[in-house]
């Protein structure tokens, strides 16, 4: 059985010092309450701003900032999912997310696809590679970022490639429970699988963030569900359930060579 | 503005001639109360008993039901969409879903893509036709018939066609709360669409069916609800949100060539 941590918290923009604290004492106490894993928001180490971070990062500090954030997880012991930015070798920004396991190495590295809005667009290059799959702790395991999982077809893609465990950092703005209460339990439920939602809590550089993070089991019910403020979520995360047993098995009975045939 | 109307109801199975009256009733009702469309459950003339309607319901009688229900329309002037089974011509039984405007002129004909369990496998054959989409008051409108919203595709692709407003006849057991209260919801705002979903009620050929109907709004809304036992619920139909508009727009943000690319 995998307990995971999810760690929903406010960032403050570009102070990678105090995020990187604030990692690090969430990754100490869910590790001493038991949980492998600690999934935390999108862009949190540098806070989300997408304008601000790309104008003042020094990208040059991006390798020692990720080498810190490994450090967290091999000292804690505690796998770690982080998003931060990250520059392809065409020069191009993207917002990334990264499994690293409890001896600091990498087991999945995403790069987000749906990017959000014309500020998070003007800062940022959209990605396009499907999301990986990768074995932790005996279950498959992938990640998407925020507004992806909006978007079924980025969930569908991780589903097909055999995920059991979705991680998902986000930065959702107050006025969209929908997204939590909703979306993210039809996620789960179309595809069979658990998917968690870590976000933002407070005020950065003037966006109200919702809180409202949650983990939702194959069946869509929530196991776990935040509040609007700081708070570091538990949940043992329920065995995957057995390919095709039972009448509603969503991933057997899709019919993707009709789907092809509609173009859509 | 379009007022719709849902008959939610419990179906006598083979007794066509008593089914029909309920449509009839209901449609009268509707008209009454300022309704221009009237939304039934799947296979509702005939119940919803896969096995004994395949074995038992001579199909050389299924024009003269279609034409019955096509004169509830338009002696009532009100739209129907009624389900049916229907035999193609290579001798192959399938369930489909009809639009008739008020006139008794058929308006939208669907046949079911995904069947649900092995008794419905046994009686009919899958259709792998994508949903088509006709004008109706102005909404662009498209069917599709239960299992089948329950599967993300199936509404993209009427979605990408243009789809405003989808009428789903269902037949849902209960227990499977979470799909009227997850996924309808989940349908309606990840596409940006009105849903309608008509379910049974009571008992059918052993089958306990949820009731539990709903119309959900393009922002994943409920618009109304039924409970357990037969209903007429009505609503509002609200406008087609203007494509494009705002922060979140599902189809101008999705990236279907990406999706393509991972063939998934």
């Amino acid at each position: 059985m995998v307990r995971l941590a999810l760690l929903q918290a406010n960032s403050a923009v570009l102070d990678v010092h105090a995020n990187c604290a604030a990692v690090d004492e969430a990754a100490r106490t869910a590790a001493a309450a038991g949980a492998q894993l600690l999934l935390t928001p999108e862009l949190f180490p540098v806070g989300y701003a997408p304008r601000r971070v790309r104008a003042e990062l020094d990208p040059g500090t991006l390798p020692s900032i990720r080498q810190s954030l490994a450090d967290i997880a091999r000292r804690n012991g505690i796998a770690l999912v982080q998003s931060l930015p990250a520059v392809t070798e065409a020069g191009e920004w993207q917002i990334t997310a990264t499994l690293v396991d409890e001896n600091g190495s990498e087991l999945l590295n995403y790069a987000k696809v749906h990017l959000f809005g014309p500020e998070e667009r003007q800062a940022f290059s959209a990605a396009g590679a499907a999301p990986r799959v990768a074995e932790f702790q005996g279950l498959k395991t992938s990640v998407v970022i925020c507004y992806d999982i909006e978007f079924p077809e980025s969930v569908r893609a991780a589903a097909v490639r055999g995920a059991e465990l979705l991680l998902v950092p986000t930065a959702l703005a107050e006025g969209f429970d929908a997204v939590p209460q909703v979306l993210i339990r039809a996620r789960a439920l179309e595809n069979q699988l658990t998917v968690a939602y870590a976000n933002h809590a407070g005020t950065e550089e003037g966006l109200n963030f919702l809180g409202g993070s949650v983990i939702a089991a194959p069946d869509g019910a929530l196991l776990a569900a935040a509040g609007a403020g700081t708070e570091l979520l538990f949940a043992e995360l329920p065995e995957p359930a057995v390919e095709g047993a039972g009448d509603v098995a969503y991933l057997r009975d899709r019919r993707p060579e009709i789907y092809r045939s509609w173009g859509s």
